[in-house]
């Protein structure tokens, strides 16, 4: 990080107010009898109201709008295990684009929690007073433990988002470069390389939305996964393949798509040249990707990339997915975030990208031109499309799959 | 309570946003830029910051101006155990009162855990991020295990609020009506009925002021507090006597000072009769005090009262004391609220009663004047004067006892 930008983090984030969260209370206050209604004694209606009826605290309460961002900080952005109280200013800035993007509550919670056992009951238990629940920056395998469990204890949503959110948008840019391509899922040879919390998501993601389990070559850090391997847990299990791929190198060759959610520079012009015509290039690590746009546009001009960079085409970005996926949670009181709410997002995404962009939001974009194309898979995050349709698409599949209260 | 104020109370509430609380982000957010440095890359600064030294959470994080109000929901306000769910209106209407009157921000966290254990490590499991720790409506006596348990676990302020803060209007509220009255707390001889969080914490607060232990008899459900009984927990046992006096009627008369943090109608007219010369009642039981003030005053005419109730002079609120003690903790980021700090709030709020009442003060409660004396003994809510003088106090106090980190 350039020292400037890297002070500039600092002024912005120490400039009084320290952080970037306030409360702001929502209801009058100014006189005996405003604070008489907010607290003792009115404030005994709605408790009562609720002891009848629990889910009438969505209707008295923040719950209805409130999501707990929760980590334990073992794996937070690229810098890895800092702890909960390190990982604060990152649960903040997640806060930071629920509320700028879906208008959502959140209240940031770092747990300070070194078994999985102690987490899911510390969450479990103070999960009551939330509409769901946003687990952040938690490192894999205990995730998928942690969310599953949490998520059949608990009747609000839970969704790990760097398991589901990267899942989400990935997919639906991957199916919108398919198309440009002329490409088919179904047919589609994949490479993942990264077996954590997004690449395992993602693969079973794709998995639902048509991929072939036998087109789908996982690597982690030991290469290939394949099913002469005895050190897989039973995520990784999930894409053992009988093969005699063993490296990257030899992954690579033929395939359609590279996803990279590993490291970078792994990703060599050589094994690029050797993908299948028409490839498709997800290099996703950030800030630095498997391989750089311009060296991978010099090696093949018939390729359709992404990163998760903001500073080039084809952003990768969570934050087109979760703020939206939870308002569309929220507004129906969701009792869970579906498999079918999941696909719900990636269509609606996907379909988005491939609408004419309107005039005012190319105006908020400058001068470049938006259209479907190789250079444009995916929504831009500040598209006010996006709260228009994903939210809604995601509260009719929860509709749908019978997990709305309303 | 009259069904068109329950009525109003529930649409309070209810209005959109549902509930009192929203987050206001305090940052700018409108560019990528903006959000650059909110969230990724940027956030990675303040990270490094904190993992280098954990008290740069102040600098860089909501630590600095944040506490949880946190509860089990077992003892909420005159209503019982309601459970965490139905007391979350409550604690957000604490949220409210810390907002209105010291600009601290609030997180509502309502913990289900049935058992002490569970609840003191939920709590110091998430207690990392935030500044202090408000705990709130938790049932006696496992209240004083948890706070004692948990303010040796961290090192941010814990204070439960239904013990000390209570104790320290009371106590401000007993120094300057016994001025009044012409008495030492040295030689008065105090009758205490409820011997719950409240009780237990006023009568300790009294004794480290200068009360006499064998001056004070505590009475619960059984009567009074003696040395014959064999019942008594651990903090009843404090205040136990050697004594023959067994009913509440016996203990009055003779009393000094009466304090009813139990229910309505328990003081009797000719108990009240049987009190010493120049009595002073505190009737805090709220909304239906232990005797009704126009009862009171018809019995004795050299009485001095207070109660919890609004509509009445004298009232017992907490909200004189809990906004300003933390105020005053956060500004000098303190590890714990130390006996010294509970104990100058006790003398600033005394003295600031005492004080001649500025002519803005006075036009904002209408025409009735207010002036140091029998129905003038604590400060009013909305006084601006308790921001400017109560948190100073206390902040001085906790220097003064080595627990300020600035």
């Amino acid at each position: 990080m350039p020292n400037d930008f890297k002070q500039r983090a600092l002024d912005y984030h120490e400039r009084a107010p320290a952080g970037k969260l306030a409360i702001h209370v929502t209801k009058p206050t100014a006189t005996q009898d405003d604070l008489s209604l907010a607290y003792s004694p009115g404030v005994a209606a709605p408790v009562r109201a609720i002891v009848a009826d629990p889910d009438a605290a969505y209707r008295y309460t923040g719950k209805s709008n409130l999501v707990a961002v929760i980590t334990d900080g073992t794996a937070v952005l690229g810098l890895g295990n800092v702890g909960p109280l390190a990982s604060k200013p990152v649960m903040e800035g997640k806060a930071v684009l629920f509320k700028r993007f879906a208008d959502i509550d959140v209240f940031d919670i770092e747990v300070n929690a070194p078994h999985p056992e102690e987490f899911i009951n510390t969450v479990a238990r103070i999960a009551g007073g939330f509409g769901g629940i946003n687990l952040e920056d938690i490192a894999a395998p205990h995730c998928f433990e942690i969310e599953k469990r949490l998520s059949e204890r608990l009747d609000i949503p839970v969704f790990h988002d760097d398991q589901h959110g990267t899942a989400i948008i990935t997919a639906a840019g991957l199916l919108n470069a398919l198309e440009i391509q002329g490409k088919k899922l179904e047919d589609a040879r994949i490479v993942c390389v990264g077996a954590g919390a997004a690449g395992i998501a993602s693969m079973r993601l794709l998995l639902r939305l048509g991929a072939h389990r036998t087109q789908i070559f996982m690597l982690d850090r030991k290469g290939v996964i394949h099913d002469q391997r005895t050190d897989l847990n039973e995520f990784k299990q999930l894409f053992s393949q009988e093969t005699e791929l063993r490296t990257l190198e030899e992954a690579c060759a033929g395939a359609d798509v590279f996803v990279g959610l590993s490291g970078p520079d792994i990703l060599t012009p050589e094994m690029l040249r050797s993908m299948a015509p028409r490839p498709i290039v997800f290099a996703l690590s950030n800030p630095d990707p498997e391989i750089m746009p311009e060296l991978a546009h010099a090696t093949r001009d018939d390729l359709v990339m992404a990163t998760g960079r903001s500073d080039y085409p084809n952003q990768v970005n969570n934050v087109l997915g979760f703020p939206f996926i939870f308002r569309g949670a929220l507004d129906v009181r969701a009792r869970h975030i579906t498999d079918e709410m999941h696909v719900a997002a990636v269509h609606a995404l996907a379909r988005l990208a491939r609408e004419p962009v309107p005039q005012d939001v190319l105006d908020a974009y400058g001068t470049e031109q938006l259209e479907f194309g190789p250079r444009y898979i995916l929504p831009t995050p500040f598209d006010p499309r996006l709260i228009d349709t994903i939210p809604a698409a995601v509260a009719q599949a929860a509709r749908d799959s019978g997990v709305a209260r309303i």
